[in-house]
């Protein structure tokens, strides 16, 4: 069977080009660029912007930002198993490029102007943003799906995405400048429930490709480390201009800083002997920085946002210690890189951070709609995710079998490792094959 | 011979010093920092900037992000040869870095004011440009010559470059905003030509460290993925202000996105059972930011871009898998990065989309001014290439023997590899020098 | 001994939670967000700004370039050693994340208004500057200290830093704003000093793990390439704004450039057979940005900043050729990464070429105000530095034995190599581990 269901000759190419055919006729319907007329510069329309005079290519650092977190960082985050770094950092730049596509369609159909989505930097940043839940999502299922059931999966979550982001921002009026709830939360929950129906009870006792190398960790810390320190940029760049993009910066720097010390400290604290793990290192450091998202232009203060840093520090790193076996071993969920830990719990701790700050009155808004907003973003991902779990799970998919989860071989040509056998007849092939190409 | 010829002893440090010595003289005679007054702000005259106000650190951002391509982007791309990653990322440093200080003089000599090189972060960009034409050409005979050739090439590259990029934007008036012609395909080109005149008998049938193994194709991984990022940055950095440099970034992150998807299919399509290659992922993903380079910042609209984009990865890939084995085999050119797929057809396809883009009046200029423009690229690299090639030939150089090609420990004290007879004297010799450094 | 000693489970938790919750309670305290009204923007009073129209996000993409170059700058530079990557990135990122807090406390304890600080980003860049020292001091007892003496000493150099940078700056009125003798020349005697109070007889004649294998060698260029490219980010971010700045980057820009050249030439010159050795490519490339520090806003002209990098370029080489071994053998200071070579003696250099430079009128200022800075910061160095090894040297910190230095293990759960006992036990475990994580 798997000689059949994972050969992705046809498949996938067919698909990778219809999929991008018809993105480009509907780019040729829709798009256009921005002419710098009557655009609406943000997310919230009750927030006029307080810089007259802005040039249409002020957001662009920050749109750079947000394009090395999506691309180096989530890529290089997931690289840390042993024998999936090819899949890891190559489909997700697979997933993102044409994720950032879609996502530019799905987010405008609901902003356009005399029947055109007028592209700007703020709509990229936007489209960037749209393709972060689809890589939470990967990495809740990373090494158990092929190609094919990715890009199945990218199209639907951003598509489902753009419904519930339009409800929470327009609709509702919610605030979640940094998108604890619409993007956190949201693509965790998605690919957990996407997990949960692609439970593969052979893989229970765990497999010997699902775990890490010491040069493996090295290259996920590259992912770890961009998207730790560009997070103040995800957090602030569609935030008003101003005064209220510092605030945006400096509650999400300050936040990061202060969940280092509690991932360390909890890190140590549950491991033999007071070691660190590089699991929570890699991940729960993050943790700060979705915690902090929904609030992140909030007047909080700078130790209000330490403290939300210091609680999902600790949550975080816990939830990679205890709750994730408890979720693969008696709720069916496998969660490959733990992004429970690291988006899920967090992003709902920012959502609840939120609640309470606007009831506070540390924002305009009204505790009731970040409430539904919490509960939208739940309630879409679960049964949106679902939804997409039961298609991605038809068997014409090229799903890879249990033996060959975690391994980068069954969908690239993988060159040999060093000292692996030097000379064999493999890297004798491998070596003419690259010159030859 | 070889125990004489590679010795780098004195031939590379004299003639690295001597150089530098010159180099800082000329910029004593020539260069000042520019007092902001009275320099022209663009390669083209005809385009007035739109913004009356701009201040000296504008394009700094900008300027970063080639920077991040330059030093990152090039130096990582090339590191997924097995043995050849220190030279790599280390000669692409020492290339760069001498030839953005030859490339300043070089075209600030067109452009003096008094007698003087004004010196701004405008031609800091430029300098950064000048040195990716003699990053290509390195790409073309990675591996197969010292660090000496390499700096005569440097010189002599970058000198050639300043004559034809003069001629073809301040003569012919061409546009090639993003240097589809002028960097990518004259550098591709130029290498070849080098390569050719270079060309190794020895090596027709391989060699086994002309190729990858795991962990070095996903170092490279990290040159792909930044120069994927910040190509739009290389695109727009010396545009017209405002909406013009807009229009090139938004070209560039459309191709560049729609030509994931086609070099991720294509490559599916020709591989053994549907299986990704790494050189196609590496490379042909890039090709949409070299295609789209001539017609940035025109009126195409987005899906016109995408177009270039999604021929570019096409075309990238195939010439990958079945051009590239051609070129070696029948016409003598050892091209070992496939520089001409990744560089040389799409700068050519860039070319001719500008010709069409202006025939279609998508910006102002001459179709016969930008047909000039590619023929003149193209023959000054083929020529200047030809001749470099013969001068670097000399057997004075330190050119590496066929045997040691591909290898860093010809030019470099390399430590030993993990697992490698640990322990041995080789290992224990090397922890000491370090300890002793 | 070391049973007990390096066990980190209730030492380091609980050090690093309380330091946190007091870091929280001071923020709670002194620090909000800036409201724009009454700062002083630089660190200098005596030069205006000549921007009167400046936005609270103007220096954002500068502190992202400074932030990048703290934690993956530093973080991966010093990842060259086999087996202590985790710590060197991991360890930074601990020591950098603490470090911006307590240092924007320390550094604000001297700029309050009404008895707060208001945090903005200029006060971010300097949180992040202060912690560069660490990272430098760091690096000269990399491997052989625990993450506990690690906070400790982050604690007391900041806050010594904190006291001589107010000295140098605000009283003695010196020019430093490229920081050569505040933060590299502090940093680097601070750490010797540390690294002489903390020496080691039993490592007097190397250690098998205190040397690099060639990915660590690679890991290691990821950290110097992104200093080398952000160093005029570093050198200009405090600079007055407009046409001062541009001349701080465009000094620090042609120094680097040059002193690549001449770290390269000596290199080459004083290795077997003319080889380059990576410890040198790694660093001494950098030493001409720690040079130009000082000088980086003066009217010095790019061919004098050029000078700066060319010698600073050679002193740092042969530093590391014949200084370091006799420092170690006969001195009794065992500098792992050999900073007193990148930081140290081209910090001195830096302050020198700044009475040079103040004293033939390149700025303005007083020559003897000059070296009296530079002799303030080594005089806080050494002595802060010997008072703070002396606590670190209190037996309770958790110190390893010699024979534990330079490895991972003792304080990380570390998974094994690749290749190294494939399906052994080992391996099993640590699957599972992962697994359940």
């Amino acid at each position: 069977m798997p000689a059949y269901s994972t050969n992705m000759r046809l498949k996938f190419p067919i698909l990778a080009l219809i999929l991008e055919i018809i993105t480009i006729a509907l780019f040729g319907i829709f798009v256009v660029y921005d002419d710098g007329k009557g655009h609406d510069a943000h997310h919230d329309p009750d927030h006029a912007t307080n810089s007259s005079e802005t040039s249409p290519m002020d957001l662009y650092p920050m749109f750079q930002d947000v394009h090395v977190m999506i691309f180096i960082g989530f890529g290089f985050l997931m690289t840390f198993l042993k024998k999936y770094g090819f899949s890891s950092v190559g489909i997700n730049l697979l997933l993102a490029a044409f994720g950032l596509q879609w996502g530019l369609l799905m987010q405008g159909l609901w902003h356009m102007d005399k029947g055109k989505i007028k592209m700007d930097i703020l709509k990229m940043i936007n489209a960037d943003f749209s393709t972060a839940t689809v890589l939470i999502s990967f990495g809740a299922v990373l090494g158990k799906t092929s190609p094919v059931q990715l890009l199945i999966m990218t199209i639907l979550e951003i598509t489902i995405f753009s419904i519930n982001e339009h409800l929470v921002v327009s609709i509702l009026g919610a605030n979640d400048v940094g998108a604890s709830m619409i993007i956190h939360a949201f693509g965790a929950y998605f690919g957990l429930a996407v997990a949960r129906v692609l439970y593969r009870p052979g893989l229970r006792s765990g497999h010997e490709n699902d775990g890490s190398v010491y040069h493996s960790d090295m290259f996920a810390m590259i992912g770890t480390v961009f998207l730790w320190m560009f997070w103040p940029s995800f957090n602030s760049a569609i935030a008003d201009r101003g005064a209220t993009q510092l605030t945006a910066v400096i509650n999400t720097y300050v936040s990061l800083a202060a969940c280092v010390l509690s991932a360390y400290a909890v890190s140590s604290l549950v491991e033999h002997r007071g070691k660190l793990d590089m699991v929570h290192i890699q991940n729960a450091t993050l943790a700060g920085g979705v915690a902090v998202g929904t609030c992140a232009d909030m007047q909080i203060q700078p130790f209000g946002a330490m403290l939300i840093g210091l609680v999902a520090g600790i949550i975080s790193t816990l939830g990679f210690k205890h709750l994730s076996p408890i979720l693969s071993s008696n709720l069916g969920i496998q969660d490959t890189c733990g992004v429970h830990n690291l988006h899920g719990m967090p992003g709902v701790l920012g959502g609840l951070a939120g609640i309470v700050a606007v009831a506070m009155g540390k924002a305009k808004g009204s505790a009731a709609m970040q409430a539904a907003a919490l509960a939208s973003s739940l309630g879409f991902a679960l049964i949106g995710g679902a939804i997409t779990g039961l298609i991605m799970k038809l068997p014409i998919w090229g799903q890879p079998p249990d033996q060959n989860c975690f391994d980068d071989s069954l969908y690239w040509e993988v060159p040999e490792e060093e000292g692996e056998h030097d000379g064999s007849l493999a890297a004798a092939e491998n070596s003419k094959n690259k010159t030859e190409a």
